[in-house]
C-alpha cells in the first residue's frame, strides 16, 4: 500500500468528513497504541485512505454506470457474461492488497483496525456498490472461516481469498425460505471421509457464480439428514466451485451449477444467482451432490453463520450510507452550480436567477441529506470501532459490554441507512428536478442501487423483531444500558459546554435525554405482559425511532468533536446537527407511543377484508 | 361505448372500491340529475367503467413491461422508434370514443362528469402509465382549446383531438427554464397575416414526438418581443406539427423538431423529448420559424396555461395513485399466497409456515398501502367530483365556493398521492422482498414509473409554495374556510352516529378536529408577520402535513359511507381509516409545529458549509 499524492476532491464521500470522524471524533490514534496495531499510525491509516479514495475514484466510479447498463447474462453454457472492464477493476484491487487489510498477520493480514477498513470501504462502495461487493463479501467470509474453520480449512480456503485470488460467498436462502432460515431443505449428507455431499437449492446468492475468480468459497447452510426440525437443525458447510486438493490446486468442478440470474432494479455488477448443489451438472467421482465440509460442529450453522451475517449487515449499511453520500454530494453540486428561479423576498423578474441553493426547500433537502448521510457514516464507524474495541478490551467484563452494545446496534446500523440514505438518494433525485429523473444524472442508478438495502441480509421488518424482540431484552437489557450510559455521558458533556454553542447543545441534550426516556418507556410498554404479537406488532417504528435517537446521539458526539473550531466544515456540522435536531427526532415520540400502547391495529385486521 | 359482459378481477385497482366510492360515497347518482348528464345514468356509467376497466386489462397491462423494457429510440432521420404494440394499443382506446367523454356534446363530447372520467382512467393509467398519457395529456390540451380557442381553432386542433386522431402537448419549459417559467426565452414574432412564428426550446416535452399519429398540437409558452419581463410576458400559442389547411387536412411539416429524448428511470412508453421550434429543420413557406397562432389574448398565457397544467397537476395525483393501488393489489396477492414463518405466538418449527399476511409487519405495510392508495383515490375523484360541481353550480356564489376549493386541493391532490402512494409502492417491493427487487414482478416498475410524479407538473416544492403561499392567504383564506366547513360538517356527522362504531368515529372526528385546528395555527403563524422566506421556509411539511389532514377527513368519509354495513369490503375501509387516524394523522402535529414556529434552520445555514 504505497501513500499517494494528496486527494483530488470526489462526489464520492467527504474525504474531509473522513478525518473529522476518523480522527478529531473517534481519535483512533488512541485506538492505535493497542500492541495490535503497532505496525500503524495516522500515516498509514492516511494512505491506506488515500488508496482507496484514488482506486474509487480511477478505477471503480468509471465503470460503474457501464455495469448498470449491461447485466450479467448468463451464457448456454451455464457461465456468465459480465464487461471486461469488471474484472480488470477487481484486479486492481486485488493486487493493492486492501482485502487482507484488518485479517491478523498470522493469516497474511495487516491488522488494521476495522474503523480504518468501514472508513475506506466507503470511497469503494460509493463508487460502485455492485463492483466493490465481491470483494467485501469474500473478506467477511474469509473472517468466518478464520474464526470458526480449521487449520487446514483457513489455508485451503481462507488464505486464497485474503490473498485476492478467489471470492467468497454466503448461501443462507432457498426459494422457498428466505427470511425463515427454519424451513431451509438443503441436505448434507454424511460420507465415510468425513466429508458431506450436498444436495438443494439456493437463492439470492450475490457472487454465486461467475469467471471473475479461478474459485468461489461457499459458505452453505444445511441441514444433515437426522437434524431436529428448525433452526437448531442447521450446520454450516465449506463448499468451492472447484474442488481443491491439499496442496491449494483448483481441480475438477465440484456439484455446484447456476441455475439462474435474478434480473434487478439495480446492484447490477453483483451478480445475483439461484444455485444448484448436487443436481448432478457436475459429479465429483462420479457419486451425487456437491462435496463440502462442515464448519465448527454439526448443529452451529445459524450462530457461526451469524459472523458472516452480522458483519454483512453492517456493510449493508455502510453500502447504503455510501449510496446516499455520493447522491448528497452530486445534489449538493448540481444545487451550487444550477440557476433558477429568484429569493422569495426578491421577486423581481428582471433581476438574474440564483442557484438553486439560495432556495430554503432545497437546502432543507440537501441538510437532510446531510443529517442522514453523515450521521449514519457516524453510526457505522462507531460500530466499527466497537469491533475493534472489544479485540483490545482490557478484560471480559469489558469485551463483553463492547460486543453486547454492537449486537445491540447491528440492526440499526443495517436497518437505519437502509432506510434514511435511500430517503436521501430520493431527495437528491427530487433536487436535480427533471434531470435527476434521466440516466444522464448519477442519482437515479444510486436509488435504485439503494433499493436492495432495506431488504437483504434481512429485512427492515427482520431486523425490527431481532431488535425488540430480542436485543434489547438480552441480558436482562444490559446492552440498552450500556446505551444509555454512554449517551448519558455524551449529554452530561453537552450540557457543561461553554462558549456560543452552549445553548443550542443543552437544548440538544435535553432532547435526547427526553428521547432515550421514551425509548425506554416504548420498550418497557411493549414487553410488559401479553402477547408476544402484540408485544413485536409495531416493532417497525421502534426500529425507525430507536435509529433516529442513536443518529441523534452522534450528531450531539459531532456537536461536541466540533465545539472549539470554526469555520465552514463545523458549522456545516452544527447547521446539519439543528436541523436533524429540530426537524427529525421529534418524529420519533409518536413512532414510540404506538409502540408503548401496543397498537393493535395491524393485529385486529382481518386479512380477508383487506 | 358498449357494455361489457361483468368485470373480471384485476390487479390493477379494485372495482368494488371504485363503486363504492361513487355511488355509497359520492353518491353521483345526485349529479347525473342535472341537465347537463341527462344523457347519462348508472347504466351508462358502469357500462364506461366496465369499457375502460376491461381495456386496462385486456389491451394496455400486457404491453407495459414491453414498454418498459423497449424505451422509444430516436432514428438517425429524427423519428421515433416504439414498439408497434404501443400503437395498437392507443388506436383501440381511440375507437373506443374514450377521449371524448368529458367535452361538451356541441364539441362532438359525450359530456359525462369529470368524476366517472377520473374513477374509469384510474383502471387505464394503472395498466401502463406511459401508455395511456398520450391520450390523457392530449384531452387537457383540447380541454383548454375548447375553453379559450376561437371557434376556428376548435375546429382545426380540438376536434380531432376529440375524435382521437391526433395527439396534444403542453410545451411549457425549457433547459435553463424548469419551474422557473418567468425566465423561458422562446419568442413567437407577430406576422402579418395574424399568425407568429416561433423561435425556441422546450425541454421535458411529454409526447412531444413520435409516429403514433398523422399530427401533434403543441401547446406553446412564449415570449412576443417587446413583452414584459417575467410571467405578465408569457403568451400561449397553438403550434401544430404538421401544418392545417382551412379544409382541415394535415399539410407540410412545421418547423418543430425533435432534438432529442430523455431517457429516464421509468415512464418509458411516453416519450420525453427537448423540442425545436423554428431551428430550420422544417421551414414553412421558405421563412424561418415555427408557424403558430396564439390562444386567447397576448399575455394571458400562464393563466390560460393553468386550465390545462391544473387538469395535468390533478392527473398526475390520480396517475400516482393508480400505480401505487397497483402494487398494493399485487403486494395483497403475494402476501396471500407465498408462505414463510410463523406466527410470534407460535414458533414450532414442525408447524406449517403461514401465508405472509398473517406477521403484523406485513399487514402494517398492507394497511398503509391501502390507506394511502384507497385515500388517494378518494381524494382525487373528490376533486374532479368539484369540476362538476362547478359545472352544474346553481349561481355564481356557489360556484366560486366549489372551484377555490378546487384550487386549494389542486396542489394537494397533486403532490399527496406523489408522496404516499410513491411510498405505497416502495412498501410493495419489501412485502415481496427479493422478489420486489427483480424484474419478474411488476412492483419494481410500478415504483420506478411512481418516482416521475413528485417532479413533473411542479415539484413538491413548488405545489408548497402555490398552497401556502397563494392558495391559503387567497380571497382572506376563503378557500380555506370553506375546506373547514365541510370537514366540521363531516366531524359532526361522525360525532352523531350511533351503533358499534359510534366510539371510533367520535375519537376520528376529535383527532381531525384537532389537525384542523393545527393547520390553521400554523398557517397564521407562518403567514403572520415577517419575510416571505422565512414564512414559507417550511411549505412542504406543510403541505404534506395538510395533505395528511384532507386524506384523513375522506377517511372519516369512508367511515360514515360505511357506517351502516357489515361484510369484508366494509371492516377493511374501517380498518384502513382506524390506521390511518392511529399511525399517520399524529405525525402531522410536529410538522405543523415546525411551519408555525417558522424554524430558521434551512435559511440560518450558510450554503458554502453544506
Amino acid at each position: 500500500m504505497r501513500r499517494q499524492n494528496g486527494p483530488v476532491p470526489s462526489q464520492l464521500v467527504s474525504r474531509r468528513d473522513v478525518d473529522f470522524l476518523l480522527h478529531e471524533w473517534l481519535r483512533i490514534e488512541d485506538l492505535l497504541r493497542h500492541d495490535r496495531y503497532a505496525e500503524h499510525d495516522r500515516d498509514t491509516v492516511d494512505a491506506v485512505v488515500d488508496l482507496a479514495e484514488e482506486m474509487a475514484r480511477e478505477v471503480f466510479a468509471p465503470i460503474n454506470r457501464l455495469l448498470d447498463d449491461q447485466e450479467p447474462v448468463m451464457r448456454p453454457d451455464g457461465t456468465v457474461q459480465q464487461p471486461a472492464e469488471l474484472a480488470a477493476a477487481l484486479q486492481v484491487y486485488a493486487e493493492s492488497g486492501l482485502t487482507a487489510s484488518t485479517f491478523d498477520c498470522r493469516v497474511g493480514g495487516s491488522q488494521l483496525p476495522y474503523v480504518v477498513r468501514a472508513a475506506y470501504s466507503s470511497f469503494l462502495q460509493a463508487s460502485s456498490i455492485g463492483a466493490f461487493a465481491y470483494p467485501f463479501l469474500s473478506e467477511g467470509n474469509a473472517h468466518l472461516l478464520v474464526a470458526h474453520g480449521t487449520p487446514e480449512q483457513v489455508d485451503r480456503y481462507a488464505r486464497p481469498v485474503i490473498d485476492g485470488r478467489w471470492f467468497g460467498t454466503m448461501c443462507l436462502s432457498e426459494p422457498e425460505a428466505g427470511s425463515s432460515l427454519a424451513d431451509i431443505t438443503t441436505t448434507a449428507h454424511p460420507q465415510p471421509d468425513g466429508t458431506f455431499r450436498l444436495v438443494g437449492s439456493k437463492m439470492w446468492i450475490s457472487g454465486g457464480d461467475h469467471e471473475l475468480r479461478e474459485n468461489i468459497v461457499h459458505l452453505v447452510l444445511a441441514r444433515t439428514p437426522d437434524a431436529p426440525a428448525g433452526v437448531r437443525g442447521i450446520s454450516l458447510f465449506v463448499v468451492p466451485k472447484r474442488l481443491v486438493g491439499d496442496d491449494g490446486a483448483v481441480g475438477e468442478r465440484n456439484d455446484v451449477a447456476l441455475v439462474g440470474l435474478n434480473h434487478k432494479m439495480g446492484y447490477r455488477g453483483t451478480t445475483n444467482t439461484l444455485l444448484s448443489f448436487g443436481g448432478g451438472a457436475f459429479t465429483p467421482g462420479g457419486r451425487a451432490g456437491a462435496v463440502g465440509e462442515v464448519v465448527g460442529e454439526v448443529g452451529q450453522g445459524l450462530a457461526l453463520m451469524f459472523h458472516m451475517m452480522n458483519e454483512a449487515r453492517i456493510g449493508v449499511g455502510s453500502g447504503a450510507v455510501a449510496l446516499g453520500y455520493a447522491g448528497y454530494l452530486h445534489a449538493l453540486d448540481y444545487a451550487r452550480t444550477r440557476t433558477q428561479g429568484r429569493p422569495l423576498d426578491h421577486r423581481d423578474p428582471a433581476s438574474p436567477p440564483v442557484p438553486i441553493i439560495e432556495h430554503p426547500d432545497v437546502r432543507r433537502m440537501l441538510l437532510a441529506q446531510k443529517s442522514y448521510v453523515e450521521g449514519g457514516l457516524a453510526l457505522v464507524l462507531y460500530c466499527a470501532r466497537l469491533l475493534d474495541e472489544a479485540q483490545v478490551a482490557a478484560g471480559e467484563p469489558e469485551r463483553r459490554a463492547v460486543t453486547g452494545l454492537l449486537d445491540l446496534l447491528t440492526p440499526v446500523a443495517k436497518s437505519w441507512p437502509s432506510e434514511w440514505c435511500l430517503r436521501a438518494n430520493d431527495l437528491a433525485i427530487q433536487v436535480h428536478g427533471g434531470y435527476g429523473y434521466t440516466r444522464d444524472f448519477p442519482v437515479e442508478q444510486l436509488y435504485r442501487d439503494n433499493r436492495l438495502n432495506p431488504i437483504h441480509e434481512g429485512t427492515h421488518g427482520i431486523q425490527a423483531l431481532d431488535l425488540l424482540g430480542r436485543k434489547v431484552p438480552q441480558h436482562d437489557g444490559a446492552h440498552v444500558v450500556e446505551l444509555a450510559r454512554r449517551v448519558r455521558e455524551t449529554t452530561d458533556r453537552a450540557r457543561a459546554a461553554t462558549g456560543p454553542h452552549a445553548g443550542r447543545l443543552a437544548d440538544h441534550a435535553e432532547a435526547l435525554d427526553r428521547a432515550v426516556d421514551a425509548a425506554t418507556r416504548a420498550a418497557r410498554g411493549a414487553l410488559g405482559a401479553g402477547s408476544r404479537a402484540e408485544a413485536l406488532a409495531n416493532a417497525s417504528y421502534y426500529l425507525t425511532a430507536f435509529g433516529h435517537v442513536v443518529v441523534a446521539w452522534l450528531w450531539l458526539e459531532q456537536e461536541l468533536a466540533a465545539l472549539e473550531h470554526d469555520g465552514a466544515f463545523y458549522d456545516g456540522k452544527r447547521a446539519a446537527a439543528r436541523y436533524f435536531f429540530a426537524h427529525e427526532l421529534p418524529a420519533v415520540h409518536h413512532w414510540f407511543d404506538l409502540v408503548a400502547a401496543r397498537d393493535r391495529a395491524t393485529l385486529d385486521v382481518d386479512p380477508a377484508s383487506l
